[in-house]
């Protein structure tokens, strides 16, 4: 699991053979824990939501002010997308984008209350759906990771965009 | 060429074979125009492309209030971004995010410019990039799209989430 992690972080085509090696073991061993590509980068990929959700987590989302609550999610979230980026393009391509998403649902969760919160508080928009807003959020998050893995952006710049951008995307129209 | 968009266009896992079936012809054929599957996926997107950059230039993006023209504007692309769907969410597994954005951007070019416009005129935000503006705009189209696909939002309702949504966050920061 380490080893197919280091892979898909460090390279976009990822073959069980590479993971295998990486991992020190036999390609037969390899299947064995994992019939298929597929699995493994199902596995790996909720690995790295296991971590967002600590991160996440981490950030206490339900203390202060609920856009200041946002922006630690926002900082936390890209800190652990910008490790996984590589990974999350693999597992996009192999997994499709509706699954993709359900499994981020857990982790999304989390932004789902915040948001939830900030509309009773009369921070976030009541205008429009919770469930829009929270694919806007997330959407943007992975945009930007492939605006950096195609070198559109540079990882640096991208909690400033993302703050700026949802921030005012989310707040009530004047 | 119409057999695969037809197929794309009502299903998600289309294989060579269901295509030759719709065209008329045989396998052999088909692989005689088309050497891969990837290869005819980026043929059918071309073609839904070139349907998007007529319809984007109908909707007249240069004339009038630049967020009146984006309103135009996104209400065009969602008309063809809603026939197109389930071949985009193919083409997005077949060719990876960072050539499907490739193939996108001269209908965004059209999108770009006009942000451009607004930016002078006043009406877009001038402290973020341009071609970040684009991706806030690009991404939450085809999240949109996704959304409708997973049955997450309906398609009537889409183009007034997306209205909503960008507009406000391509405004200049109150």
């Amino acid at each position: 699991m380490d080893a197919a992690v280091r892979c898909f972080a460090e390279q976009t085509q990822v073959s069980m053979t590479d993971i295998a090696r990486e991992a020190g073991v036999g390609r037969v061993t390899l299947y064995g824990h994992f019939p298929s590509r597929e699995r493994l980068i199902e596995a790996a990929l909720e690995r790295a939501l296991d971590d967002a959700r600590c991160v996440l987590a981490a950030a206490d989302p339900d203390s202060g002010p609920a856009d200041e609550a946002l922006r630690r999610l926002l900082r936390s979230s890209w800190s652990v997308l910008d490790r996984y980026r590589r990974l999350f393009d693999s597992a996009q391509r192999e997994l499709g984008s509706t699954k993709m998403r359900e499994q981020h649902d857990p982790a999304m969760a989390m932004v789902a209350a915040l948001i939830d919160r900030g509309r009773r508080e009369g921070t976030f928009r009541t205008d429009l759906p919770v469930d829009w807003l929270v694919t806007t959020v997330y959407t943007l998050l992975h945009a930007a990771a492939e605006d950096v893995n195609n070198g559109r952006q540079s990882a640096g710049d991208v909690t400033g965009l993302l703050e700026a951008t949802l921030l005012q995307a989310l707040a009530p129209p004047v």
